[in-house]
């Protein structure tokens, strides 16, 4: 354990520049009911990217500073810098989750409990090499669970568990899930697959239907194919589906969504209501892969609701006996349900690389990146 | 009481065509639990115009028949016909609410008890001149109440106390309230006043910025001014609305009321969050004035909530307790609180003539026609 400790940090300054640099700060000394974990796996999810480039325009990004520590600018267009004030001048680690080894460990029994054990950890900037971290923001793996196989043990895993946790709390008996060849997507394919719960999964490129179809999932439809609105239609009138995770928002097919289920409820009606069926109809917006406008077309009626999907309120609502069980489950099934898959590695200096930048930015269904801090 | 009775009936059949028209129907009599209803006032809610053109394109519309038998036909758009399917060639009847005097009665206790009354009704087609009611849906108006005066008992002041009681439940403080000139933003502005509750008023209009504040009115903010977003801010800053209920649905109005409330509510915020504030952020949509898509620029975060709101299922969910007070509440207030004002009168005939159809059809703001069945 060497005396170094290094993290990459976003800063936005008052003339509308983002800089990503790397930052040397001192070796975290744990509270009581902390540890300390050697960060060795990390990885860069859509959350961290907003985070990391917040509203900068990464088209105007250029690099400078040195191999080792290379610095990224790039403009805030300045429209946005009014809603950013509260970030201007601080420079903000980065990064939502990670694993590694616990390297040190406060006095409490549970910190002493985690010393020398492989663990999960979520919150506090998780882009650098030690991060100290209170015992209940860590979730232990099970022996022989390496960092890479840990390192996204919460985000993924928990959103998708929430979803369909939420699909039973509100009296769903089916998802509709969109850009659902996703990391997380293939997460929820397998939970419900285990589960027992049918999932309509929408993909928009046929490799992402083979890659989803070669992992037992039943029901999927290509939003590009010319029959996608009826196909959508007729897998929600086989499963059931009145509730939908979207990540991407901006467009139309939160719209479409709503109208087939709609049309799927509505088939059998036998008198007609101008406010449509008692059906509800809820889609939740749990990303913004898509920042332009979100259109309604509305033709589905009045039973319906659109709401913001975020891990930690769904979390809050949904109770802490149930996010426990949650939490235990990742761990047990990190390396089967659960697994991530990553195409690339990349050290703390080549996140901040423009190569790399191009690459991750793109958010391309099934790229992943993963941050080996150590290296 | 003659033994003729007329009722209005809309009807779409196979080849595309709306047709309106008056239709002699029985004298009804009433069971146990009901009452015979001489209809005496019914207004044309913008809910009833769905009913009456349903999908139709109302340019087209052509006049026959005679004067005492109007006939009205109109082109419905071929796409709209499959939506349509159920009610194809069924002559339905028109009108969601009325008043009038009880002349016939069932052998109930409750029945007995209404008769000579005078009584408002909801549903069941009050386009006509004598309905049967079960006595569950009529409200005993209270002595020297004119069926004029009661005829709108349910429908606007359910809705307008039902967003009140909306806002209570769901833990929020005050009201935005869209299109706020209109006869059910006139009831909202008179309980809120009454009740203690802040209301922030949209209206497009100068003079409805006027109406509304010779009523009382202390928020009101127009959309159609330059500064209407910055004003609307500090309502909501000043009031702390985060519930709005807009009557409108097309164009991007309640984006704008969402990403007002964003604003006021992160004002104060210390450590900026890519996921916005905290705070829940909702606006229900109850009615669609503007059929046009509806257009959301997510600048609101992800705490926030869209919904279709529809007075029977408000009332389903605020319980049996709370309505019953409610309808109580109307028929004391009828005359005061709870107040329509009529621009127009016209007879069951004059509904089919074009020139009305072209004045009520607008559902111009300050407007409102009321059938008299009797004439």
């Amino acid at each position: 354990m060497t005396a170094s400790n290094i993290q990459l940090t976003s800063t936005i300054s008052e003339d509308n520049t983002l800089t990503l640099a790397l930052q040397d700060i001192d070796m975290p000394q744990p509270a009581t009911d902390e540890v300390v974990i050697r960060i060795e796996a990390a990885p860069l999810n859509p959350s961290d990217l907003a985070v990391l480039f917040s509203a900068a325009d990464m088209t105007t990004a250029t690099q400078s500073g040195t191999a080792q520590r290379p610095v990224l600018t790039a403009d805030v267009p300045a429209q946005y810098m009014p809603s950013l004030k509260t970030r201007v001048g601080k420079a903000t680690p980065v990064g939502n989750e990670g694993a590694g080894t616990v390297v040190a460990a406060g006095s409490s029994p549970a910190a002493q409990a985690l010393m020398g054990k492989m663990v999960a950890v979520i919150g506090g900037g998780t882009y650098r090499q030690y991060i100290a971290a209170n015992v209940q923001s860590c979730l232990p793996l099970k022996t022989g669970t390496t960092a890479k196989q840990g390192a996204s043990s919460f985000v993924n895993p928990l959103t998708a568990l929430a979803m369909v946790a939420t699909m039973r709390a509100e009296g769903h008996k089916a998802i509709v899930h969109a850009a659902a060849a996703s990391n997380l997507g293939q997460m929820l394919n397998r939970i419900c697959i285990t589960d027992g719960v049918d999932l309509v999964n929408i993909v928009r490129k046929e490799e992402q239907a083979t890659l989803l179809r070669e992992m037992g999932a039943k029901y999927i439809v290509n939003s590009s194919s010319e029959t996608f609105l009826a196909d959508l239609t007729a897998a929600i009138i086989e499963t059931g589906a009145t509730i939908a995770f979207d990540p991407i928002g901006g467009g139309q097919l939160t719209s479409d969504i709503l109208n087939c289920m709609e049309a799927a409820v509505s088939r059998d009606m036998k008198e007609h209501s101008v406010y449509g069926s008692d059906t509800f109809k809820q889609v939740y917006i749990y990303g913004a892969l898509n920042r332009g406008p979100i259109t309604l077309n509305r033709n589905f009626g009045f039973a319906w609701g659109i709401n913001g999907f975020l891990l930690f309120n769904a979390l809050g609502k949904l109770g802490t006996e149930t996010v426990v069980a949650m939490r235990q489950r990742v761990a047990d099934e990190i390396t089967t349900t659960f697994a991530s898959h990553y195409t690339h590695e990349v050290s703390l200096a080549e996140v901040l690389q423009l190569q790399s930048v191009a690459g991750y930015a793109k958010q391309a269904t099934g790229e992943k990146y993963l941050i080996t801090a150590q290296k």
